[in-house]
């Protein structure tokens, strides 16, 4: 009899329910939820004004999302929910919540605080605490640092908490815990508050043998900080695969399954995405291939590697270590590109063709020869993550003559973003961390093989794509199986789930030795480049940025 | 009684006849001959292909110029062609006739032969012969290279004659003399040889006190050259200023004018402007911006100004040096981004305002202020003349994010063609040229203000903009009114000439600190950027232009 197991994916601006069948890993149903709040980053609904920077979200839709997306997609699916073993779910982090001892968010109380809201990962009010944050650990030579590429970001747990402490003391008071919205979806599912390592790990700086930083540390920050943890947070930090507990009575009229089905402890998106692509063993990495990329590496002993965004023990697969690398800008430069420097007469053959304007300069530009355009591009349209850590790069693009096509510029985008990734791979292994097979998930990965070619090429590396287009609700369906455990028809470890379930399509992209060539000799010089700009010889893009604040104050 | 006199204005794809009154300058009429051959880059009349980079023109299309422009422009003037003291003509340079001893053209004889034809001056397949030339020169140490920016262009007169000596030496024996085409019409015109100083200075490595190089140079080149100058040359040299002859009866009948009319030797277009634009002193820099820009500046000394184009004395104005400068890469930038970077919505909207792209582009950008959008360009979208002297130096933009826009990047263009002019104007004035005011002509002058605001910002100098749209034409009939002299009802001198017919309009474009101040900081990153990339430190450019070439072959 076959068995069913659920995954919610909750995204910025909706969430996603999927139905997927355990052992095939057939996906059989979905559904999607648009938050009703949205983000929240100009008013509250009682329409009080936001400043600059802020996004909030409403826990509300987060609940909702349950009730109306599992219903929907088991509708679809036409299974019965007798068969429904286990369910997991994955959100973006840190995206904080504010509750007070009964787990109920403060907003529902304070609807006029913007402080009693969601702090939604994208969040950028707590920069001036991250900046103090990370010249405190700095000065006191932190450790933790070094696993966080040596900067720790505002849109982390500890900048979005300090920045309450400063701005609404009172309400820092009668706040019971802050928790990851992810942790708290879990708890509303089960009554249990399970925190999951992954979360911990990435954005909160809990690390599972030395935990979190140490309360002198928060207490050179702000007096008040000094036992945020025990007052705020909770140290019972549960590894990533495990269950957190069995959907409630209340929870399970509401979304329309039994009571008692397994659920797993939350995941983040990008991190619940390697399973549904296979992926549980040491030296595979994952590209998880969107607006910006996010590169999870699976290791088995902890490196430091300079310039990533993190690493985790149990962070991403049991007993393994999970690194995250990230580029900021993907997917986005494209899509810039296609909005800002497409002219009028290639739309008009584009449509003509009907293509939109990537499928148009695609064609134009495929069958080019690496190098034939004459062009090099820094991908740092949204600054750099890694291995720069540095927001405040911009873009450049060189080589251009008066024949220069869009085309050019399109595909100089596209190997820019090529490049950048070969930083990474290369500063992974120069670290220590060897990469044995590269994986990619993500709309790019499937909707365009030219750009994949071109990776193939760049990296000097065969690349595999995961089968599934919905990876991360997948995996968090692959984790609910993993919950409910063998005994009931699922799964007693992720790596199981991963060989039955997960996957990659046929298609490998092998690197094309001719093109390699050229690359190595282009890379050579975006390399060149990203060090004169990127570290500190001439810093010209941070003083562009410096007058260009002054001049639009 | 008012006396008048024309001006032949001689360009690249067509000719233009001016008829101009004496005194108050005023023009009274034009016409303009498209030539019938127009420029023969890929095969000749015949149907003989052409090889890559070649470049002819037919010299049957100048003297058809003379006989359909001069009667129309009379007619449209309606004057009497009894008042018409004076001609004069400017052309481009180096534009090379290969004549008999009758002065006819080679190619009447042999219309099947490329190297009897006129080598337009954008004929570049010399280049070979100009990279040994200039190789020789500077094992030799020769003096002239310095005062040519350390380079002879291939545009120029010996390597054209050069590769005519090495692909056709049959064809070079019978050759009795190589012209510049201006000197050609003015022989047609007057029966006289009158070679013109500023086309043999600036074209021909011609120098008043030291001559042309020297036989040993030559022979060094090629035996065969060992006596170029008086085998094929002329070495009577006429300053810019004199009477070249009269016209004679033939061509009086053809052009519909009177016998006898004073004939000025030729000009090149750039150089005779600064007359219209009563320029004829020390210390004056015109900047002729179309396409490109040529700068042209007056001296009372030779200085040795590293990368300029030239200095000439008697060059531009009579007893004094004309410094030659120039930007490759002007209004093409600004065409080039209107042909390839303006999307669609940009387009719809400048056709609702009955705008171009560019007034289109202006208009979202002329009010940013300066440094507000964060970008910073080099302007070697076609190399960089002055004051680098490399071709194979490409453009570059950098400081671009997400919430870049299209006009941010026209804007950037703008700006870098400023800062590309205050680097030649530094290094003049750095060299000991001191310029003591700045003035502009053509096309962009006139019809972009907020560009010649920019300039003026930049620079840091008050602008003053020439009063015609067409110096050249004006300033070759000044010089016709030169020849003529006071007793015919012209001038005595240029000087005169220009007191009376130049001027420049009543705007004045003052830097307005506030933007200088910015300009300041930006202007420094610019400098640092083009010594970067322009002096050797990261040869870059040059590297991805042979990657280019190799996977373009």
């Amino acid at each position: 009899m076959a068995k069913y197991a659920i995954g919610i994916d909750y995204g910025t601006l909706s969430a996603r329910a999927l139905i997927a069948e355990v052992g095939s890993g057939r996906e059989l149903g979905e559904a999607v939820y648009e938050y009703r709040h949205a983000v929240m980053d100009e008013t509250l609904p009682s329409g009080i004004k936001l400043k600059p920077d802020w996004a909030l979200e409403h826990p509300d839709d987060y609940l909702e999302a349950l009730s109306v997306t599992v219903p929907a997609a088991m509708k679809n699916a036409g299974v019965s929910k007798d068969d429904v073993i286990g369910i997991g779910i994955d959100f973006t982090a840190c995206t904080m919540v504010a509750v007070d001892k009964n787990g109920d968010p403060l907003c529902w109380k304070y609807p006029d605080n913007p402080h009693a809201y969601v702090k939604l990962w994208k969040h950028h009010a707590a920069q001036d605490q991250a900046n103090r944050l990370n010249a405190i650990a700095e000065e006191r030579n932190e450790k933790f640092l070094a696993r966080y590429g040596g900067k720790i970001s505002s849109e982390w747990m500890f900048p979005k908490i300090w920045q309450v402490v400063e701005e609404d003391p009172d309400l820092y008071d009668e706040i019971d815990r802050f928790m990851e919205a992810g942790d708290w979806v879990i708890m509303r599912m089960t009554g249990v508050e399970a925190r999951n390592s992954c979360m911990a790990g990435y954005k909160a700086i809990w690390h599972k043998q030395d935990g979190y930083p140490s309360k002198e540390f928060f207490k050179a920050c702000h007096p008040k900080l000094e036992n945020v943890v025990e007052e705020k947070l909770n140290t019972k930090i549960y590894p990533i695969g495990s269950k957190a507990g069995e959907l409630t009575e209340e929870m399970a009229e509401k979304m329309g399954l039994n009571p008692g089905v397994a659920v797993a402890v939350a995941n983040v998106d990008a991190h619940v995405s390697l399973p549904p692509a296979g992926l549980t063993k040491k030296g595979q990495m994952l590209m998880i291939m969107g607006t910006s990329t996010c590169h999870i590496m699976l290791g088995d002993e902890e490196h430091i590697v300079p310039g990533m965004c993190g690493v985790v023990e149990d962070g991403v697969i049991p007993a393994l270590m999970g690194y995250e690398a990230g580029q900021s800008c993907v997917g986005d430069h494209f899509n810039w590109f296609a909005d800002n420097c497409v002219p009028e007469d290639y739309m008009i053959k584009a449509r003509e063709k009907g293509m939109n304007a990537h499928q148009y300069l695609t064609s134009l530009c495929e069958n080019q020869k690496p190098g034939e355009n004459g062009l090099l591009a820094l991908d740092w349209w949204n600054g750099n993550r890694s291995v720069l850590v540095d927001v405040d790069l911009t873009g450049m693009i060189m080589g251009m003559t008066l024949t220069t096509k869009p085309e050019d510029m399109y595909r100089a985008l596209i190997e820019a973003t090529a490049y950048g990734t070969r930083v990474i791979v290369d500063t992974f292994e120069k670290s220590g961390v060897e990469i044995e097979g590269l994986y990619a998930c993500g709309g790019i990965s499937q909707k365009n093989p030219f750009l994949m070619q071109v990776y193939a090429d760049v990296l000097k590396r065969e690349i595999r794509i995961a089968r599934s287009t919905q990876t991360p609700a997948l995996g968090s369906a692959m984790f609910g199986a993993v919950a409910a455990g063998a005994d009931k028809g699922g799964y007693d470890s992720i790596e199981d789930a991963a060989n039955e379930m997960g996957g990659t399509l046929p298609i490998v992209y092998k690197p094309i030795p001719a093109h390699s060539a050229i690359y190595d000799k282009l890379y050579t010089e975006y390399r060149r480049l990203h060090d004169y700009f990127g570290r500190g010889a001439n810093d010209v893009m941070k003083r562009l940025k410096e007058i260009k604040k002054d001049q639009n104050a």
